[in-house]
């Protein structure tokens, strides 16, 4: 049960195949926009796309960018590249939705990640569906329905950018933006056999981005694999003086050790993880883990009590009232036009006081203390992306519980200040998707990437 | 009116002149100690210290330092130079108090600046008086008396960090520990005519401290001059694996200027600096800035709205809850041994919520980004410490009013992760202290110390 296989029967949609055949003019852009708009059309009301560019919009921009080929020179980095655009994320000439068509705006601007994008000659093709305000991690909170993962089976696509993981997942573009607070842009990769780069805090602007928890909202990278995360990830990289929350890596002295080192592997305490009884991604996931310890610098292991003690306070503590922050006017004005539990979710905020939000902040503390040990220990954690995976029907069932096991290993690494990729790492037997992420302090997507290509292998099983 | 005169009918009490007498023989610790409890005794009930460290003790420990001498070998850097430490920073054997009897406690261990002083030779020569819960910048909420600031006058001695100035303008001690939250550490030495350095949020400990905000507080150094300040600092800075909110100062690139070169001084648009009618203040700090524009690189003029609107959030917005966060279970338990107007205070903390607390971060991170790019066009900010000096019957009158005016150019600086370093600038015609105030990034406490040697003269009208 391979969903990229659909794909290899077209051409293939990698940034790197793409770059190649644009680049040396056997695919012309054109054609390229119109493999994007046979393949969306091909897969009729999937639940991906709010918006999408229109053909006449998307030929004409092909046009411009054939143009600027005609001019010679070097071709921008992302010539040609069609991606997608997760619907909180500001695209001039798209209405931004957030998954709330009460909410609508048009935004003037682009956001800075996606103009970033653009002047690299990519192509934005549409806004993706998601979680509406992006809270929730399962694909399933939005008016505009509920994705299926690409491999099938009813499974859920994973949120909140749902659209976005299985747009890159299905062939439909080469890449997409998603957002990741809690998760966002790895659960979904897991849920879709792909790439999910959760850049560190800061490094990639958010300015254009409705924010979920602005202080821990990150713009996030799918890809297919991981050279194509890094390829996008470093051209939207970098210091936006828009975006108070910007911030730039730190200078390196000469104790960095080069990411051609193999990395201390650190993993969970034997006993400590828990894939709620699923017996198959449980074995999937041990043999992820046992390959990359033989291939491991040292394997170092850890408790991991701390992170998710992290991790309950995104929706569990006062951090829900900072996605209430931004909506309150909203819910006042409209309370009957966002989704009951969405609301009942974020509404949640109301039970914390500014004492509480404080006195969690100082716990908060003392766990980034314990991760900054932590990262003396060893270089990369691996965990499982997700516990287990879920149908739409189950997920319907236990909306708020199912969702939060979903993110049981993703919710902490904002408030940790952490960065992650997930991987995908094979399937069960039953042929769910197994996704694996690593995860390491602020600042070490080189490593991580680097880490990733050295010692995930995909265990089908 | 110098406070200074007095000194020199003795010993004079500098770290460096104590060190020199101490390292070559011509003094004994004896002798010091000897002089500290002279002077102690001298002053009578001046509502300095809270508690004292008994005169055998102190001997003791002379004689354990001097025996170190006998040994041979280099002394320690802060061999036999007696310090005070404010009453909410623990050493072990004294209670601490935070100025609240019914919260005193009887520390196991020194706080971890203590500790490294202690390491380093220095003589714990008591613990002084503070504004309740270090929840004040003027020096009479106290229920130990309120000092008077040895300019006379009946004028405020400056707090929270009261008795720590004090000891050391008034030259008992050499120097001073304080703590730093909204002013404390730069307040009291304004109204004392002395330098008061306070650090980099983390840069120096405060395990061992009783928080006020927490995420907030520093441990600051009061000295009669800047080298000795530097000197202290340098002693007690670096990371503690004890204290979550400890943190590193960042590697340097090559790019960054040497402190020999002279500043791009910042200072404030025409007609931006409020007096509160002081004329004379205002004067002497024109003269001060004058002369410090002549003698700077270049000077660049600012607005200093965004850093007065930062410092109202302290005591005007949800951050006053984080006091309340320390302090809730002890006010619950204890309604009457509190202060009034330290309970008043605190408790405006119930009148925020956690959506108001992430609303104000999110407008503080605006303001840092704001401070990040004046950053950029200068590379120190010169302000007044404090508009005017109240006398404690004018504080009396207006309690709470006042004692805001006196943080006005000191609250924000905490908020906005700058470093400052106060520095007295002369007297008024009528013989009131006149400080100045030094301010930059984080981590910038090397550039500000050689600044203020640069730049800053005494004016005395």
């Amino acid at each position: 049960m391979h969903c990229f296989v659909d794909r290899q029967a077209d051409l293939p949609f990698s940034v790197r195949t793409l770059r190649h055949s644009l680049g040396n003019g056997t695919l012309s852009v054109h054609e390229v926009v119109d493999v994007v708009l046979r393949r969306i059309d091909a897969r009729g009301p999937d639940a991906v796309w709010i918006s999408q560019v229109e053909p006449a919009a998307l030929h004409a921009r092909a046009a411009e960018l054939e143009a600027l080929r005609a001019v010679g020179g070097d071709l921008p980095p992302l010539f040609g590249v069609p991606f997608a655009v997760k619907d909180n994320i500001d695209l001039a000439g798209s209405p931004t939705t957030a998954a709330c068509p009460a909410f609508a705006y048009s935004p003037e601007c682009d956001a800075g990640a996606v103009r970033r994008l653009l002047d690299a000659g990519a192509i934005a093709v549409g806004k993706t569906n998601l979680d509406q305000f992006a809270t929730g991690l399962n694909g399933s909170r939005s008016p505009y329905g509920a994705p299926e993962s690409v491999f099938g089976g009813d499974l859920v696509s994973g949120g909140s950018s749902s659209g976005s993981a299985v747009a890159v997942a299905a062939g439909l573009v080469a890449f997409a933006l998603g957002t990741d607070t809690a998760g966002s842009g790895r659960v979904p990769a897991a849920m879709n056999g792909i790439v999910g780069l959760k850049p560190t805090r800061g490094l990639v602007s958010t300015s254009g981005v409705v924010p979920a928890c602005r202080s821990l909202d990150c713009v996030s990278v799918f890809a297919t694999d991981l050279d194509d995360a890094a390829y996008v990830l470093a051209v939207i990289a970098g210091p936006d003086p828009d975006d108070p929350w910007s911030r730039s890596a730190p200078v390196r002295g000469n104790e960095c050790p080069s990411t051609d080192i193999r990395a201390r592997l650190l993993l969970a305490d034997d006993g400590a993880l828990d894939f709620e009884g699923d017996d198959g991604m449980a074995a999937v996931f041990a043999g992820v883990a046992d390959r990359a310890a033989t291939l491991a610098a040292e394997v170092v292991r850890t408790p991991i009590g701390p992170l998710l003690e992290a991790g309950d306070m995104l929706y569990g503590g006062p951090w829900v009232a900072e996605r209430l922050a931004a909506l309150s006017e909203f819910l006042a004005e409209h309370p009957h036009e966002v989704l009951p539990v969405t609301r009942t979710v974020i509404e949640r905020g109301r039970d914390f006081d500014a004492a509480d939000t404080f006195r969690a902040r100082h716990r908060l503390q003392e766990l980034r203390a314990w991760c900054g040990r932590l990262w003396q220990r060893g270089d990369v954690l691996l965990l499982p992306t997700i516990p287990t995976t879920f149908t739409r029907a189950e997920l319907a069932e236990q909306p708020v519980e199912r969702n939060l096991v979903l993110g049981r290993y993703t919710q902490f690494a904002n408030l940790l200040d952490l960065a992650a990729v997930a991987v995908p790492a094979g399937t069960t037997p039953d042929g769910r998707p197994v996704g694996v992420t690593l995860l390491g302090p602020a600042f070490s997507e080189d490593r991580l990437l680097s880490t990733a290509r050295q010692l995930i292998t995909r265990e089908d099983a």
